[in-house]
């Protein structure tokens, strides 16, 4: 089980995606990305992975590492959703979801020196159970929703509102497992090919 | 969002389950089984039910409130792992799952004053990818594996070999989340009739 082959630098400064990374043994350090989140004029498909990118991108100009940046996207009924801005735009977001199936996209970008290294991303079908008003009025008071794509994390409370879910859960948390190793590898492969091409 | 409709004792010793359980709100006391946990005298497909509903049992018979047992089991190729026995046990065990479907079943049942109020069984599917023997190695050596089922846990480590699971993903952590949930609503349903039936 190969700990992390070359240095990483994590895109991301959310908790969630740290702790993910490090329960699977991945090492990183974390430079924020300060980038555009509006997704209003990307097709809705590739959001995602254009976000993940835009990430990616903007932090590897800053360092010489291999930089991995992702984004979470919500697609229900041909809607998309991102994080909610306020209670009204969460309860709205939950209403839709509630007794529906949704895709969870996680987009997945390596970068390194401002260039795209490679990027893919990964989709997880979500089913919710039929949600009460009671059930929400609850959520919205105990939960932090406003940094969530969707407004529901499935690693807190939010667990309670999801039936089943079909592909990756740790897409769902926001940082697909086995899709990031992978991507790790295939990377790993990539810079080994340009070495023994340009003796760099 | 009813948190716990009625005092709540929990069979099992589990923090997995203890941390899922007080994830979702619901409170609750511990009150450990202390029963057969050998599956060898059952049918595969029901035996996590039947270990479920002895621990509840169990339980109930040292208690007045209402008591939820849970047990969780492997079934690949036909065959039900439990608790490896051994480094040797496990290292088979994840051999079997490796780059390969197998189903993860939970029992839950209620009961209380030693009768089973009710009882059923959650099932998850799971897909590993192909694990090799240097992560199987390096996995043996850094994992608590003895008391998982399969010798896995997927929030632990072993977040690295799931590619996907079909189904409820807290159930492969141990406790089915949605099942849960409507198990406590229906449990409720019951006292209730019997409350109004015989005025106790």
């Amino acid at each position: 089980m190969e700990i992390t082959p070359f240095p990483l630098v994590l895109a991301s400064t959310s908790p969630r995606r740290q702790q993910v990374l490090t329960q699977i043994g991945i090492k990183y350090r974390v430079i924020a990305a300060d980038c555009e989140e509006s997704f209003a004029e990307i097709d809705a498909y590739k959001a995602a992975q254009v976000l993940a990118e835009r990430k990616a991108v903007q932090v590897s100009s800053q360092c010489s590492e291999v930089v991995v940046g992702y984004d979470t996207l919500v697609l229900c009924e041909a809607k998309l959703l991102g994080k909610p801005v306020d209670e009204q735009d969460a309860l709205n977001m939950l209403r839709l979801l509630s007794n529906r199936e949704h895709s969870v996209h996680t987009g997945i970008c390596l970068a390194q020196n401002g260039e795209i290294l490679l990027s893919d991303q990964e989709i997880t079908q979500v089913f919710f159970r039929n949600l009460t008003e009671a059930e929400l009025t609850f959520y919205i008071s105990h939960e932090h929703y406003l940094d969530k794509a969707g407004a529901y994390a499935i690693q807190n409370l939010g667990a309670r509102f999801v039936k089943r879910v079909n592909g990756c859960y740790f897409n769902v948390v926001g940082l697909p497992v086995s899709k990031t190793i992978e991507a790790l590898e295939q990377c790993w492969r990539i810079l080994h090919e340009r070495k023994n091409t340009f003796g760099t």
